[in-house]
């Protein structure tokens, strides 16, 4: 949680942070802001001090409204006007950016120590900044965070406001995929293929365009999009799905549905697999072997326990079903190829993590939030199965479904 | 367009580009590759070579699609197994990863020479990785492109089909800001408040609700939002609006809505200024100074200007009206306070820009795509107004809106 940044900190050496960029999808930012509409900014905390936000003069009442939210102080950046920073740069804008950072972090007293920098930025512009003010002052070390070990420790359990945000989602996002199971079900079939009432063919595009809207309305946004992959593609885990597709009874239909609070907040991940009308038997056999790795480790979740521990739990059991897995093969594009799952928060990816290199720390523990989500992939025999639920432990020490939803394979359709 | 980046590179000594990141909502990368569902992704491109598209396994399909759309080569990151790369690195993921950049320059037959680095990135990871492989390669000089020569260059100026494509979200935008003024007009008013037909006030959160909606419907994005604001913060160009707050009658409300393409394409531009109802004599008088200045500025638009030019021209009309401008005054928040436009693309801003400190080269030659938004700002009166336009430089030399919409500051409710 917040309250964990400057133990973090101090654990590993970390004397400031510098956050960059603005406060709308970009997690560091919303994170230590409360998010808002600061089109650019900049966050410098020292360790055991509230955060300073560098702000646009245009930006100054939203810049004041985050620091109040969020116990900040405000700083503009009109105190270090471009112009004369150019002029003493000789025209070089990067120099002059550079030198806006060393005024800035000398302004709070920084001139030496260990900074961590975050922050959702374009290279182009921020590498050569950076760059420049590294060398510029030698005496401060500008590090990254590449295994996300301040703020990701610090987001990788959320308090019961954060999991509030996050369980609202949820519901949003079971509430959209029941519209997407009323909606195909309402459809008419002609042959093999789903069909409207005027006879039109229903396709991929059509369903996400519906998902779109069913989302707006309810005031989430969709910022990376939905995988809805039928047959072949639902065979390949991060295809999104042929926009003209037609959807064709009988076919595995992976639908992975993950949107986010309006402005960048805190997102939701979900899956289901459906096939229209009926499940051929190879479709059924490979649903109820991942239904069964997937009740069968949602069963032996214990507070604690590694998050890899049921990563390798799930390539065991699938193992010993006859599939092939990346722990036994690393290269395999069949069977089970991912890893089991991942915190879910203001990224949609973020710690703890199941894989084989996630840290020892990616534990269960209370106030983590995240995914099992066991698939089983076969691309050239046509099919695809995932499930998956977004999981809390809660403090006490149960693991909680934020949005519950049936796990039902098969959607009857009208003949 | 495109088919400058070559002649960019040669003229600015740029060996190779190095573009990082996902496929989607991170211009440079939809730039190279057309956009699609890659989440992580690396382009090389070498000067005069084609660019190079390195790919996660699990997304060989969406790479191999981008590369025929786009006329890449693909290349997979199995190649250079994290495993191994972490071994030779005594487990430093930093240094892993750096290593494979190394290692896919290397491979490529680049091992000197100066290479531009683009891409939205999370600084957290990527200021490490590149400040490592710097040092790893004292031959090669890793430069950024803090004035976009490059990449900004080539997208400066639009071929037909991304004209066509800013023109459809241009036409859905003015669409949507139709519905917005149907649906004000149709609602009651109370005293001065506006109000449903239940009786409730009508807040800015709720038409910010059915903006969302009807740009879903039409199937675009909105994720930078958009600027619905009244009285007091439609006086601060950057306020967003309250949620909270009453729409009232008499009162400016500065409606700018800038969506995109799905996926993170082509935005679009537009500002209206509307008052419900009726416009007190100040307002009127300050929409008319903005109105008289936009059309003039309009008229006055001749190919191959300097785009600075016009916000100049903006300034002193302003001035003879006895309204303050940051040209004058780089401080003041009253009055005209920000640059006359932007380029728009794959940014919602971009180059040509119209500020002081815009590039020589920042014209408004044909293929341009760009907006022109002269406001007047007194947050103290409680008031502002601005007029916006994105409008094409065609390639017979004449000036086009992509979207033409009424300029009525009032707009008439039931009483």
């Amino acid at each position: 949680m917040r309250s964990d940044i400057d133990a973090m900190m101090q654990a590993h050496d970390i004397d400031v942070l510098l956050v960059t960029g603005p406060a709308q999808h970009n997690p560091a930012m919303v994170y230590l802001t409360g998010g808002g509409h600061l089109t650019r900014a900049d966050l410098i905390k020292k360790r055991g001090e509230p955060g300073v936000l560098f702000f646009a003069p245009m930006e100054r009442e939203e810049a004041a409204a985050a620091a109040e939210k969020s116990g900040l102080i405000t700083r503009g950046y009109a105190n270090y006007p471009l112009r004369a920073l150019l002029e003493e740069s000789g025209g070089d804008q990067v120099a002059a950016s550079a030198l806006r950072y060393r005024r800035m972090l000398a302004d709070l007293g920084v001139t030496s120590g260990k900074v961590a920098i975050y922050g959702q930025a374009d290279l182009r512009t921020a590498f050569p900044v950076f760059y420049e003010l590294q060398r510029m002052l030698p005496e401060i070390t500008l590090a990254g965070d590449i295994g996300d070990i301040i703020l990701g420790t610090a987001m990788f359990t959320k308090d019961d406001a954060e999991v509030e945000r996050i369980r609202r989602v949820g519901k949003i996002t079971t509430a959209v995929v029941g519209n997407v199971a009323d909606f195909l079900t309402s459809q008419r079939v002609q042959g093999e293929m789903l069909v409207d009432a005027s006879g039109e063919p229903v396709t991929i595009g059509k369903v996400k365009g519906l998902i779109n809207l069913w989302l707006a309305e309810r005031g989430v946004e969709n910022p990376e999009g939905t995988i809805f992959s039928i047959g072949h593609d639902a065979g390949v885990p991060h295809s999104t799905g042929k926009p003209g597709d037609i959807l064709r009874l009988g076919q595995t239909i992976v639908f992975d549905i993950y949107p986010c609070e309006a402005g960048g907040g805190y997102f939701y991940d979900f899956t289901r697999t459906w096939c229209l009308g009926y499940a051929p038997e190879a479709v059924q056999k490979l649903y109820d072997d991942v239904r069964t790795v997937f009740t069968t480790l949602k069963s032996e979740l214990r507070t604690g326990a590694r998050y890899y521990e049921y990563h390798k739990r799930a390539c065991d059991l699938y193992e010993a079903m006859g599939h092939p897995t990346i722990e036994s093969n690393p290269e395999t594009e069949e069977g089970y190829v991912h890893s089991l799952g991942h915190g879910v928060g203001l990224h949609i990816h973020e710690r703890p993590f199941s894989s084989t290199v996630a840290l020892e720390e990616d534990r269960l523990i209370p106030g983590v939030v995240a995914t099992i989500e066991p698939g089983l992939y076969y691309p050239e025999r046509g099919m695809g199965v995932r499930l998956e639920d977004t999981f809390w432990v809660r403090p006490d020490g149960k693991f909680e479904v934020l949005a519950e939803y049936p796990l039902d394979l098969v959607l009857p359709v009208k003949k």
